[in-house]
């Protein structure tokens, strides 16, 4: 390859497209391992929900994805460009991202886009997730599209727009800073999974009269606890996408102030090593553990950029080991969240934000944004948990008044899988779950369908 | 390091290193990431096996990596690089990609090899576990052995020098476009597949005499859908490693022309995200969706360069509904594919072929090649299958006439662990294969906690 | 972004700050899929435990991440620079590791340090998961949190400064080769275990008065090997972590010798599958395939840079065919390790060594240290043995003195969970842990065998 010798021009244009790949492959992995978070959650909901309601659960969790991701191609990326001013569009910039775009497909000279757009639709599924395990065993298939088609391909958009776009009026005004989406992505799609949990009910038998509360846990704790792991493991992918590459530069956060994956990988991991000992400490239990977990990166997430990895562990900790303590007081206002999605993201972000107030406040911003500061935090915060919030409750009380959001008491009882899937999650282990002895083919395609269950001679 | 400013010659081999080992870096993830389309294989044909062959499967599933990738580097990789013209070798390729080559072993001269090679070998354990999962509960394991040698370390190399090679007598001749190997790697093996089902005959029990088909289910569907999704996270590697990188230029796919992963990144979560859905409209349950999703990215490899992402989205979606019904086909024909590989991998990357010879027809090659065109397309579909199809059909047929394909039927009826592995899947459910009745909840951590548990009707 | 033409030292500072994110991203990932050795592990653990004890051994992997993180940050960092040479520190470099130095938290300065301190912490996650699936169904879980602490946040770094560090005594003055951590991980740990193993004595069950041994088998083998799966895919995180990236140069091994990425690919992926089916070929069932899988991957880890791939293959095939009958030889000597690890971790380390000083005796060394010999390499093994072994013994000893090494033994008897953890694994199959009272083993591979399947207690 050495034949003559470059000039400087060749030798900088050699430079820039290096790094241009460079940042694609970057952004390609993130994308891949944000898709270890789909797994994650898939293993996790499916595992948190009773047998009769499992594959209810990961059908949902699978629909999510499937319309997600065309959601946030059809309109999603044009609002995160379009609406950095609140709700007035920027109309070019807006239009230039609709899917008839040049730069919405494959294009030689975009190298950006597509992978950006990419990591940009994994979150969205990762905001369908969330929602997807509140409101297992009860909540109707076509209520979960919907909502999670406004949630993924809308919501989580505009809030990103607002707060975690270079040009975002929350960062502009408010000097909102939030590096890891604690905000942008988990307060949004927790305070929005907790507005549905509002209107769609508990589930038949988890509260007593008296105000008792009936414990309603899933089949397969290890399934649950595997998953969550799985879903560390792709928060790689996820923070990664939260760091933006430059040409031979620094790295800087969205806001554009410099910082490193050095920093992301000391606050990171310890969060996330003091979170599952902070619900360790208050549950014993690894559910809550591995969640806490999740809630110790998601309660540091604002601040990975700055934070003191010791400070990080210890955020951590606290906010994990509070986490179960708040998922008990909605148990006490009669509010059924599965899994805990609202303590974990909803609440983990929240209190991430408000902590970030706190040690980050006077941190100086640039381009002439406002610096950080505890109000704009805060404010920021209640900006994020009202985006979720309002429309999450508006939308499932229309589907509520219109008779869609919840399966009748009678197909909840049986078990959803037995009214929306044709299939069986663990057809050998039938008979066990309960009192029949026999097994008929509940298939229903052919009449002539038998299940074959073969038994080991003893 | 800033001692004395460098000369553009040293600045020029600076930047080639870097070139070099961002290459190999990119790689190594993308081999890296391919072992999780084997762990995902692992889980999902596990799942889909009943009790009594779980381990059976596992068994065969880790045995193909096993002997598959010592073909490759013994045979497989001398095949590839030595048959782009058809049948007739070039030698000197040929031999230096014999074991005993400079290239094929440690060599600081050589930063590539390895890796490629690396890749290959991966690839050619993904054929391995395509054919394991449609012959699963009856095959013999030392017939599998050789079909699994034959398949991932022979004939996916051939159809790979002919078809995905910068100078393969397909893409030169005939124009073939297979950027995402939908026929070299998921049609040769779904049509071997297909080949060997054919021979090795049904599962005990599957069909009756009047021509009605029982069910046969796997024993943990929860296993197999997340693996299944572990496979989708390792295709970012397997499709990583459709694309070539080059030194301070733009991507090329494997026929020279430009392309970016930007592209890639667009067409495979739209493929897939269609897919699912797909696969949903017409089976509603969740294996289906998944493999459903994974026909929807194989059904737009071939031109995920190439296509608009809707594009991808509605192939993606129209294969996927296509392929339940292309297995219920087969299972008219009596031909029992356990796991559908053949509906997936097979159908899956004929119907991508076919299709992309329609959307595709008359873009140009560079290099003096063909342009794609529909008749190439279609051509290079048919050689691929029937180099899956016809070595299969022929290796199969004779195993099946020494008697060495499948085992006794006692062996079948008792289940292939009691035979062929001295463990059990669940040893302490052992008991419970096949016999208790009731159920009583027993959590008792509180007075008031009553464990929910929900019994489904006969 | 093309303006003014730079100059070459521009340029120049260019490259070097792209190669210095290169190095970060590749390191960032590295520990990513890293946590997917931990998540591996937790599968697998908790697949390889009983019904009754599934949860605790969840429980306790879970915890030594939480403890094994801050412990390397506290301390483990700083003993990993400051002992180099023995047992007196280089206080300045010590010093300079320290929690309150500069360099360990964020810093715009610093793209290295956090991403280093990230691969070493989870490095050390690793020693704690080899030593918890050891010990499962009967250590306490205070006395492990101690162990896990003194293995991975102190000791395993000892052994790094000796022998995995450019100025390493054991490299200095021996030679000692160890690129791939065969020694300072694996052995360090395995032994360690095993001395743990000594004192904390066998499960309730395991061994008759006649010398006879029990067979005590997980409940969920398929949890276990798709556990291992993922480990494999961990572990080219966890090689990648063994290679160093250089600026615009050759990949050097952690004792400064040209290596490179490519040569990793060919022994790894040899190895692995060699030993694979090496361990097919002594036992026959899967848990022992894919942990020999795991067992030929630390064979040839001493040498992945020099080593001929077919050599590899060859080497993994071997010991990982002795690595059961290592563990058999365990059970004979009366020692319970419940998963294998001293044969697979332990064992494993050391046949690699001491292979390795016979094939690579009398390779040079860079920067006058002293030669590859076969001396060096048993030498160095024994000392990593010894780090491993002597203090492991010494304070499980002392705890098991003060009666906090072991729970009592009706809590062993009623299963771990039942005490430790608030929550059941599989609630719904509850009642079937234990309609059941007696089994009868199954296995068949001595008369002696019985399998223990001990009740919940209503």
């Amino acid at each position: 390859m050495e034949q003559t010798t470059p000039t400087l021009e060749e030798l900088h244009q050699l430079i820039e497209m290096t790094n241009t790949l460079n940042m694609e492959i970057f952004y390609w992995w993130c994308t891949a391992l944000m898709i270890l978070i789909h797994a994650g959650f898939l293993s996790y909901e499916i595992g948190a929900s009773r047998l009769k309601n499992a594959l209810a659960a990961g059908v949902k969790n699978i629909l999510a994805f499937g319309f997600v991701v065309p959601s946030v191609f059809l309109v999603g990326w044009a609002i995160y460009n379009g609406f950095p001013d609140g709700l007035v569009p920027r109309m070019d910039d807006l239009v230039a991202a609709l899917p008839w775009s040049e730069a919405m497909g494959p294009n030689i000279q975009d190298n950006a886009t597509g992978i950006f757009w990419g990591a940009f639709a994994l979150f969205a599924a990762t905001t369908g997730s969330i929602l997807s395990g509140a409101i297992i065993e009860r909540a109707r298939m076509s209520a979960f599209i919907i909502l999670t088609i406004a949630l993924g391909g809308v919501l989580w958009l505009l809030a990103a727009s607002w707060g975690w776009h270079p040009e975002g009026w929350l960062t502009v005004n408010w000097g909102y800073h939030d590096v890891g989406a604690a905000g942008v992505v988990h307060m949004v799609a927790g305070f929005f999974a907790l507005a549905v949990v509002m209107n769609l009910g508990a589930r038949i038998g988890r509260f007593n009269k008296d105000g008792s509360v009936n414990q309603i846990v899933g089949h397969s704790m290890p399934m649950s606890v595997v998953g969550l792991m799985l879903i560390i493991v792709g928060f790689f992918g996820f923070l990664g996408g939260c760091i933006i590459y430059n040409s031979g530069a620094q790295w800087i956060n969205i806001y554009g102030q410099p910082t490193t994956l050095s920093a992301f990988a000391f606050n990171t991991l310890m969060g996330f090593a003091g979170g599952l000992i902070g619900a360790y400490l208050t549950t014993r239990e690894p559910f809550w553990m591995m969640s806490g977990g999740l809630v110790g990166i998601i309660s540091v997430a604002p601040g990975l950029d700055l934070y003191h990895p010791g400070l990080a562990y210890l955020i951590g900790m606290g906010v994990a080991a509070a986490a179960p303590l708040v998922n008990n007081f909605l148990l006490k206002m009669r509010l059924d969240d599965a899994v805990g999605a609202f303590a974990v993201h909803g609440f983990g972000g929240f209190a991430g934000l408000v902590i970030s107030g706190i040690f980050l406040a006077g941190y100086p911003n640039v381009n002439g944004m406002a610096d950080i500061s505890f109000t704009g935090q805060v404010f920021g915060a209640i900006v994020m948990a009202s985006l979720g919030f309002i429309p999450g409750y508006a939308i499932s009380y229309g589907l509520k008044k219109v008779g869609m959001l919840r399966v009748p008491a009678h197909a909840e009882e049986r078990g959803l899988d037995l009214t929306e899937v044709p299939a069986q999650a663990y057809p050998e282990w039938a008979a066990m779950y309960g009192t029949s002895t026999t097994l008929t083919g509940t298939d229903g395609t052919t009449e002539t369908t038998t299940l074959i269950v073969e038994t080991k001679p003893a």
